[in-house]
C-alpha cells in the first residue's frame, strides 16, 4: 500500500488490505485492492524455516535412501524467499540439473513446545505452497545446501496462506509451461506435518509464523524462459518465471 | 524497560536504553541504568543464522576433515538463541557428550550482495561472541544438526555487540567454573569472516542483522552445575549457567 508491504485477506475478487499480522492478533481492514492489483509478497517471513528432506515414499526409493525412523528437519535462508510471479534467477554458473520441488508448507500460529499430536493440529495456522528450488551439482559439491538451495529467489513460496482446507487431502501437481511434469498426492508422507511438530517440539520451541516444508515427491528441471507452478488442490497455485542471472528478460 | 526488551548501547558502568535498532537508523536515548541491573537478551535476532564449520587448522586436524578448499557456511537456528547469563538446559535425555564451542560473530550492518573483501569489512556492523552448544550423540545419530545444535538454548550469544575492535586481532578463552580449557587466537582461521562475506554473496544477499557465527578450534564438556564463559578479548565474556531439563535448581 503506497509502496509498503501489509498483509492482506485475500478474497474471490479483492485482497482486504490488513493494519497488522493476523498471526498476532486481530487486525483491522486500511482498504481494499482488486486481486488482479496485487504484488504477492512471500506471505510470512519466518523466524526459523524448517524442511523436511526424505518424506514422500516414492522420492526415498527413487533416491535409494533409508525411510527415516523418526521425523526430522533442516532448515532454510529466508534470503532466498520470494514471491508468487517474482523470478527465480538462476546463477548464470550453475551447471547440471536445476530442478523445482513441489512442497506443502504448515504455518504455525501458536507458541508450542511439548505438543501432543491435538497440539500440533491447533498449532497450524494455516498452509501455503513452496518451491524448493535445487541446483544439483551444487548439492552434490558442497559439504551443506547453502548456494545449492538457498541462492537467492530459490524458495518461491505462496501465493497466500489458506485458513480452511484439509491439507493433507489435496493433491499436489508440477507443471512447467502448462504442462503437468508431476501430480501425488499430498498427504502420502511418512511423517505428517503434525507428527513433525510433535518431534521438533520435544526439544525447540515453535513460534508463530515458523515455517515447516514438508519435503516433495517429485521434481522436474526447469529452464530460463520456463514459468513454473505449483498447485495444490484447495490452497491454490504458487507461479514463477525461471530468469538467468544477468539476463532481465 | 518497563517488562519490554530494548536496545541498549553499553558504556563502563551505565546502559543508554535506545528507541529502536543502531542497525536500522540512529535511535534517540531514552534513559539508562546500570550495566550491573541489565539483563541480557542475544543482542540480535537474525533474519539467517550463519555458521561455519571447519575453520581452525587445528580444530580440522583434530577433527581428521579435509581443510576446506573454500568457505562453506551452514544455518543455526533463532528458536536456540539465549542471552548472557541465561542458561543453556541439557535435555534429559542427551547422552555423551556435550560440549561448549567458543566462537567469534560478525553481526551484518548492510545490505550486501557481490562485496569485494573491502565492502565485507565495510558490511560488518559489529562483533559478539557465540557458544555453539552442541550434544554430540545427537550429532552423530542424525542426518541434520537439527536438535543436537538448535534444541532451545543451544545458542548463547552475547553478551553485546562490540563496534570498536579489531576482531581477529583477539584472543578467544574457554573456561568452565573458572578453570581456562582452552585459548587460542580468534584470528587464526582458515578463511576470515570477510573471505566468507565475500564467498556467500556471490549468491546471497546479506542483510542488516544476520548473523555469521566463525567456527571454534577447541571444545570442551559441559555439565549441569556448571558455568561457562567464552570470552574474547577486546569483545567480553559471554557467561551461561548449565541446567539440568527439568532442575531450575
Amino acid at each position: 500500500m503506497d509502496g509498503r508491504a501489509v498483509w492482506g485477506r485475500v478474497g474471490e475478487t479483492r485482497v482486504e488490505l490488513l493494519s497488522g499480522s493476523p498471526l498476532e492478533g486481530e487486525p483491522g481492514v486500511l482498504g481494499t485492492i482488486p486481486v488482479a492489483g496485487a504484488v504477492w509478497l512471500p506471505p510470512v517471513v519466518p523466524g526459523v524455516f524448517y524442511a523436511v528432506g526424505y518424506n514422500y515414499p516414492r522420492h526415498i526409493e527413487h533416491a535409494g535412501a533409508a525411510t527415516p525412523e523418526r521425523p526430522e528437519v533442516g532448515y532454510r535462508a529466508n534470503n532466498a524467499l520470494t514471491g508468487h510471479r517474482s523470478p527465480i534467477v538462476r546463477p548464470a554458473e550453475v551447471t547440471g540439473r536445476f530442478e523445482a520441488e513441489p512442497e506443502l508448507v504448515a504455518v504455525i500460529g501458536r507458541t508450542v513446545r511439548h505438543a501432543t499430536y491435538d497440539d500440533a493440529r491447533k498449532a497450524v495456522f494455516g498452509w501455503t505452497i513452496g518451491n524448493d528450488v535445487s541446483a544439483r551439482t551444487w548439492q552434490h559439491q558442497d559439504r551443506t545446501f547453502w548456494r545449492s538451495k538457498n541462492s537467492d529467489t530459490f524458495k518461491p513460496m505462496g501465493p497466500w496462506i489458506e485458513t480452511e482446507v484439509d491439507a493433507l487431502a489435496q493433491t499436489t501437481t508440477l507443471s512447467v509451461n502448462d504442462e503437468v511434469r508431476a501430480t501425488f498426492p499430498t498427504g502420502d508422507m511418512v511423517f505428517d506435518p503434525f507428527d513433525h511438530i510433535v518431534e521438533i517440539t520435544r526439544h525447540i520451541t515453535l513460534h508463530p509464523g515458523d515455517v515447516l516444508w514438508m519435503g516433495a515427491e517429485s521434481t522436474c528441471q526447469i529452464d530460463p524462459g520456463d514459468t513454473v507452478e505449483v498447485a495444490i488442490s484447495g490452497i491454490g497455485v504458487l507461479s514463477n518465471p525461471v530468469h538467468l542471472e544477468g539476463n532481465h528478460s
